[in-house]
């Protein structure tokens, strides 16, 4: 049976909903934990559950701090609690907390996979196809191509050996479909995708990324950041508008009603929500971040994909790749 | 009277649409034109319009070619007559063509202005407020923060003279809202800013372009490109899959039937047709792109921003700063 190590503290909702969490995603699979959060919440679930224990802490490293410092000062923060523990045992570490604060201590606690200079995030992002995984979305800045050769080899592992993908095909995030396009980078990178072993299929265009056949989309962090939230914002921005539309008066209300099912059915694809989290790539050890507004629900699924993660066995095959 | 110079070539559409649209525009403004494009086509519009004149020319750069190559030795190119033209008279090029060419026509024959390294294209992007200009949006890459800040000062003139933003407030793309947010070249590019007599209004993440309150948005080429693509495929996407829903069967046709008026509405704000084209910013002439695949209505919008352009006295102004 797999252990998970668990930020019980640094989500917006705090350990109130994360316990909650637990017991649900409990009941429909096993593992073992270690729950790193104030003792008052859990001491119970201790009993109920004789494979739990806990760390008991009431610190965690916030959004505003300097995440490489606070990594060295505070020693009681639930992140570097965790850290430290899974380097002495469990499979993988999953928290809802500070992005920064979880790279950090993945370059100093867990350290980096040989071969890897830098730490990608590979969130599954909106595709009307079903799952894409795009990386890196905002951990890295100013990437080398050796680098981002490095992520297409990491994220094309865990798409075929957690997500199942047979061969993945993997996209380039460029400003064109040719491969003279885009930035000086872009253009290296190109060549170097082109001359791996991995199934590379070319450029993707950032207006594609919604309705793209890839598998898995490599772009540097500024500018996969940027893709991510632009198409965020705009989706948000849309049904934001078709809700006050339908909202308006009688004879919208009415069309509302009407389509209401069809329409829910129709964008599922395309709901982020249906995703608890994303890895965090590049390090020794399996890390995975949960939304940062993770409810209950969702930091359940964060709890059953962080436990496929460590049952795949990726870490195994990265270690050695 | 303004006059501007046409490439009645280069459009995916041709010349036929070019000469629907001059007829169109010229019913509602008034402007001197010459024309560049093949003669069968214009010559019954000379008798018409006294004030047109005609380039005979049935050549033009393609998107396949090499920009910088073709400038060079495609001398009956329409870009490159037109271009050569408008160092002689006339006060504005317009054309529907390869944006490389006529960035490279741009740099070659129309000579940056001073103190500009390098060209954007500053179009109008969709937002939920009216009109806001985002520059670069792929023209150029691989320039730096000094870039940056010129392209802020002359996106900002053109905001200002020919759009009539009074102190247009002024943003940078960037990945947080914090100074020290993202890539070293947006963290630098945000101290310029912030020094400069601009009005800065700070760093803007692409979810919020489509819903923020600033008149120009600042973007290095390549992330410009990728935000406004994916906002564009986004909303592509899902007004497709509106469309759809709203005629899966008769249930779902009837709620289309009682929204399309109001969410038509809605949406009007976002529509870029409502522009026909964008300057490129950064030459010593006035250079206006049309979209390549403009049909008669929005070229011929084309022509009037590109007069409108032509009459603010922008480019005297950019030649004395």
């Amino acid at each position: 049976m797999r252990e998970i190590i668990i930020d019980a503290l640094g989500s917006d909702a705090g350990p109130q909903m994360v316990r909650d969490a637990i017991i649900k995603a409990r009941s429909k699979i096993d593992f073992k934990a270690t729950i790193v959060g104030p003792e008052g919440f859990f001491s119970d679930l201790l009993d109920d559950y004789e494979d739990f224990s806990l760390i008991d802490c009431n610190s965690f490293i916030t959004n505003d701090e300097s995440p490489a410092l606070a990594i060295r000062r505070k020693k009681d923060s639930s992140t570097v609690l965790a850290l430290n523990k899974l380097n002495e045992r469990g499979d993988v570490f999953l928290t809802a907390g500070s992005t920064g604060a979880l790279l950090a201590g993945g370059y100093f606690i867990s350290k980096r996979l040989d071969n890897c200079k830098r730490a990608c995030l590979a969130p599954t992002i909106p595709n009307i196809n079903g799952d894409l995984i795009m990386a890196d979305v905002g951990a890295s800045m100013d990437v080398d191509p050796e680098t981002l050769l490095q992520f297409a080899k990491i994220t094309s592992a865990y798409a075929e050996k957690v997500l199942n993908k047979k061969n993945p095909a993997l996209g380039l995030l460029n400003i064109g479909s040719e491969a003279d396009k885009g930035d000086k980078r872009s253009r290296e990178t190109f060549e170097l995708l082109s001359a791996s072993k991995l199934n590379f299929i070319g450029n993707i265009e950032s207006r594609d990324i919604i309705s793209c056949q890839a598998d898995v989309i490599i772009s540097e962090g500024f500018s996969g950041n940027i893709a991510l939230k632009a198409m965020e914002g705009t989706a948000k921005e849309l049904l934001s508008i078709l809700k006050k539309t339908l909202m308006q008066n009688a004879k919208t209300k009415l069309a509302g009603l009407l389509i209401k099912n069809d329409l829910k059915k129709a964008l599922s694809n395309l709901d982020y929500k249906k995703h608890g989290g994303a890895p965090l790539l590049g390090v020794k050890k399996a890390l995975y971040k949960a939304h940062g507004n993770s409810n209950a629900d969702s930091f359940a699924l964060a709890i059953e994909e962080a436990i496929n993660f460590a049952e795949s066995g990726l870490m195994d095959y990265l270690r050695e790749m």
